[in-house]
């Protein structure tokens, strides 16, 4: 679909969707279709995720219609549009992660449309990889994050944007896992084991600089449907202010947009999360996740071209 | 038309349009359209109000369908939708002028469709007025500001937000003009004579706080199409920080939206201009803006009613 | 107990509690105590109250002593202290719920401790409430807000920020209930109806400021235990935008602080809910927070004097 | 002296000097010039007032030569300019002190300007009244402020914010004293018998607020020359955000406009202190100062036609 | 000539100029001028850029006399002075041009003045080449930017922020022209060819980063008259958030003052364009902005000495 | 001592205190000590550092027990806790060098505790060193800043944060000094010369970056007592806006932050000054100091292990 052109309409002007494409909630022939999923009540700290999709949508407005680094016209390729928001519960994570499951798996299962999915909070990443499973079977996940998200519950309560991976682990809906950008303190000297016992491999924030071809290559040689899952915590919080644990010593946003450009394997799906405006300062971090995501849509594009 | 439902999706999600409606470019059978102008290079000062559609729009999400102090649905009764922004020419104020005088007399004269603009800088105002005038023949103004408005130039230019009212009288296309809320400095003892000059009435702030009774008789009085010009500098900046020539010692918030609700009058247009988001903060103008709004389609509702 | 001397150890320096006043968890003859309740998942719009206890204290670094207003020093004659924050669990309402109302009714049933509250968003009054009900049997609600927070239900959930005066009615825990600055639109006519239906008298805006004598006559005129609900959006947000669901429209922080220090009833406990830090500028709202807790424990210190 | 035109260079443009009037530091015939005063060392809490004079600068842009409301030229009939800013020493109050003494008193007595001084904390009162006592000899005060300011010392310093008023009595350089807009918490109540013995006439929010015209009358009649001392803290927070020490529940700006409108007395000097513009947004704070200073020049202009 | 010192006149006092240096529209002997050029109305996204200069002059204030990284004095040796800000037409795109054009050649033809100047947005570059040509005859460039700006029109105009170096390519003033950081999508494929029609060379932000030995010898190597045209948003937002059409993934502010420390070509002038301080944080862009202004003198002093 | 649990309590909630860690003003058997400095009057620009001890508590709310990069648990292995925060008396820098002095003498010398202070302007280092001195004679000094701090005076004062390292050496307390990341420009070039009168070794930004390993090797190879002074401007603005002169250019988080992960000598004392809240933006500059304060606890613990 055509986004809105801005050489007629000022980018300043109508109605905010996504790159100024069209609405489209039916999705006949979307190949790629943002989705917002707003919902942040699993969060630990700073709140305000629930906008990360409006957040977005506005981030978006400079986004133009060729990818020169990529060597492609995403919407164009993927006949792209906005999908809308996804029904949440506030307040009600469970019954939240049982809606975004539904709502995602009719998107990904009937239409075979490839989702966008905006954040919210990380907890979404539980029902969107059940949503694969039940299409795909088993996917792999590369997971781009400052932390490790498999710690086992907050508060006694299993469904978190912390514990979320250990209970995909658990519900064995994934294949290989691989984490890129790990930083921080933890809780404990055993997290690190438990990465292992998991089965996940990870590349900490030094790894992933020092040995950004490594690591593309391992992410590369997946085989079968994966999903990206993008925490916008992995950037550096003077490049993505706007998250709600952030963790100092993180990439940069070209960074970022470089390695996502690299990236070449079957993308069933990708979400950018934790994306929190009230915490933003001059639309750095909803400018810097529109972005991510378009390059994710170019390197799908690039694939499928 | 209805608004999306916030006891079904939450306020903070779906596509941002104004109070939650429908997009309707058509507006077939409906009396009352919200329509933005995004435009500010008329602006003598600070920029910004070319965001002022979009803003206003999510300063909008909490707007509820019954208004219990005029005691009438508006939406419902007017059939409401969001009309979008008009096309505007950044950097070229005549161009612009004439584009929007088009789009603004059709939405009138076609479908005979009350448009609810948004600025956008006031001198959006003289196409609006213009429009007005080609379908209605001379209307009056109720004119709420901190300013005059009728400076014969700035820059040796005729069109600009400080200027419109003098060009709207030297058409001759205006009957009867009221101004509310004026105050702040002029550049000269002549300011206040030519009001008289131009056949203006006006009520500086102390008037209209003092005499407000006296006002509303005023402006209830007129007779004939009426269109009301809301500059949101005429409330205080503790109000409307978000503007771009704020003059201390104005209206609250209070009692601007008690004066729009006394109103009733043959309305034939509003428009609510100068709000600039780039200077608001946590939404305080925006939310007024659209409150006013609100109100406006309210008493225009209850007499149609 | 006495605060940290401003006089001595400058106000910017020390670590952070209310008023400055010692921390006191066994609360051993303090009649009056600050309690923090962080939490902010049952919000329909913006979030950000889990910080309003920290937020408020931060705000309440300016109190000092003595009220000349009313003619006492509240932390003298209450022997005041800072509780800190009760155990919530993000993420999980109705958990929530629970473990508010078992330390709320520690606090006042061991203890005969008066809580001053500080949220947290509005649900908390639902725990707050019951614990008072199972001390004191049914109580008096004073309840100063924008919004009527009767309604049924949000996403079909019971319990919201928006709900919870219907379920204390339906819980048979009240005696009288008197809502002061009521605005604001509402979701349909049958609003106003349910007042009545739910035995609640409210005064809204314009007849709280136009009759304010009748105001306060009202509310001292209340028989037995009282508790005093205040939700910081009955405050124009000129004067509180760090809130969830601002109505434009409200009182002035003067307003406020002068109607409180009116109260002459038999106060058991108060709360001033919904003040959200990620939405404040200059501390505008964790400062007048902080004053009408200051407020309430002067006009209880008053009555005990 | 002439204001850069705005109609010619507009308002965005040009070196910032007060209201864009020329930089004069001779003073020759100037009766009426603006003073910049650094200096923020003496302030209990928040910081920021020595980029007071710069903001104030910035926030009078908007000011035109007519002042409608009182029906003179100020500008023009004061030939004012902007004479700079004083010299301090950060971190050493009492040289700042002498530093000031010694730089008003020449502006005082040499040139017979009357100073409009932009502090800067209020710690720079005392040096103003000095310099106004050494050429008039004991000159009357009136003093628009939210505190007392005769507190004895805070950590065992003397020149303080808060402590000015009692040294001043002291140095018994001062005549008649008037308070206007006190509000806020005290130390203790024996600060209110303090103003009965240092032979302090206050007028508390209330009184000032009910009683406008016996305090409009008392100023008024004051004899001999009068100095005019405006801490921006008696100005509600939510009108002037940007201050070290607000105080909820003040004026509001057009109160104090139309309070300083109304004055009528022998003016030698006034000055507005505590503006603190990192703690400012949108430049309520600085926009409200820079016009009461306008005002102030303005009722000088009135006596002096 | 002579900062203001700040060892003696803290540095948040005094009027406000570039680098505290005099301020000078006669321009004998000066080398080197600040000049100020106040326009935004030829801007696509956010506006802003007007208060530029203004913004640029508050920056500056920490800027000190040695530059130890270039071994040179620069206000000294280049006799530096600030010239105040050029006449705009806001709202009048090519009337301002015009003006600019004038002024600029004033400055350059008859003083012999190298101007470095402050935007504005980068449609000032236009007047500023075709100065330059006038006097020097065709110049190179040297053009910092995240964006190619060789777009033919924006809704159907010519003059803008975006198509300035393809009219100035069109009147043929231009010598050779060098881009670098370029990033960011694209309208279209076109537009990489289109580089190679004008005759353009440019380095993507990969090469510049990557290749940067060879820039810096491209760019020394160049011959004749030079001109630099760096538009902020060259820096990554996180560096530079004050900014109209930002483009994530830049350089940073270590990275863009290296490279123009290393710059030694026959440089005639210097702009810094599209700081736009409403959108800044904490002085960050105009901090930026007065920094690589300062370099530039630096260099050219370097080659003077 | 052990954190309050987040998995317990939620990082929002609770009494703030440095990494949730109890507070100890006894300090028996505590190793290592948070201690807040709360002064800025003698800095020479933007204050607000007096609130850098409360910031820094509020960004040390993610904390977590384990650092997996140095591979211990601080908190535990030091036994650490939260001080509060030192006597200081604002607008007298002498009196509270004097203050400090004794205070941090105490610290270090009955209890052998180290102490972890947070400025506070940079002035405290000198009573600091000065502390250390006494306890254990000349001590090194590894500082961390972008300004040398050896000027000699300002406004004549010889006590301001841009001379303490002066102070320090006339006074003969200290033994090595190497400074790391120095940049920015100068008052003259005899600041390079006096480096080396003083003995100083420094490496300018360009050297830290690229001999990064020649500086980690010249620090740990110290021998004796040092003491550790970080002056958060070392870190680019963009990772640290909160700050009172920032210089463009500086290091990142991350290289910060393994910078001192890499520190491996006799670490006595640490200081992390210059960090201003007001000036800062969603936490990016007390999160820094904080997790910067954490590495220095953590590479204190590895040695003690």
């Amino acid at each position: 679909m055509r986004q809105l052109d801005p050489q007629i309409i000022p980018r300043f002007g109508g109605i905010s969707t996504f790159a100024r494409l069209p609405i489209s909630t039916e999705l006949d022939d979307v190949k790629a279709a943002f989705v917002g999923v707003p919902f942040d009540d699993a969060t630990t700290f700073r709140p305000g995720a629930r906008f990360g999709p409006s957040g977005i949508r506005q981030g978006s407005r400079l986004l133009r219609p060729y990818n020169p680094f990529v060597d492609v016209y995403p919407f164009d390729l993927l006949n792209s549009s906005d999908f809308g928001d996804l029904k949440t519960v506030p307040g009600y994570t469970e019954d939240t992660i049982a809606s975004i499951q539904k709502a995602v798996g009719e998107i990904v299962s009937k239409k075979k449309t490839i989702p966008f999915l905006a954040g919210g909070d990380h907890v979404i990443a539980l029902p969107n990889l059940r949503a694969m499973h039940l299409t795909y079977g088993r996917v792999n996940l590369v997971h781009l994050d400052s932390h490790y998200d498999f710690w086992d519950n907050y508060w006694g309560k299993k469904y978190t944007h912390g514990t979320w991976l250990r209970r995909a682990r658990e519900e064995e809906i994934l294949n290989e896992v691989v984490q890129i950008g790990i930083r921080g303190s933890l809780y404990s000297k055993e997290d690190v084991e438990d990465a292992k016992k998991l089965g996940i491999t990870y590349y900490a924030i030094s790894n992933t600089r020092d040995d950004i071809g490594q690591v593309i290559k391992h992410v590369n040689s997946l085989r079968g449907k994966t999903y990206l899952s993008l925490d916008i915590d992995v950037a550096d919080p003077a490049f993505a202010p706007g998250t709600g644990t952030p963790e100092v010593g993180g990439l940069t946003s070209l960074e970022l947009v470089q390695l996502i450009r690299s990236f070449d394997f079957d993308l069933c799906g990708m979400e950018v999360v934790e994306v929190s405006p009230p915490y933003d300062v001059s639309e750095l971090t909803t400018m810097l996740a529109a972005n991510l995501i378009y390059e994710g849509m170019s390197v799908l594009a690039r694939r499928l071209k």
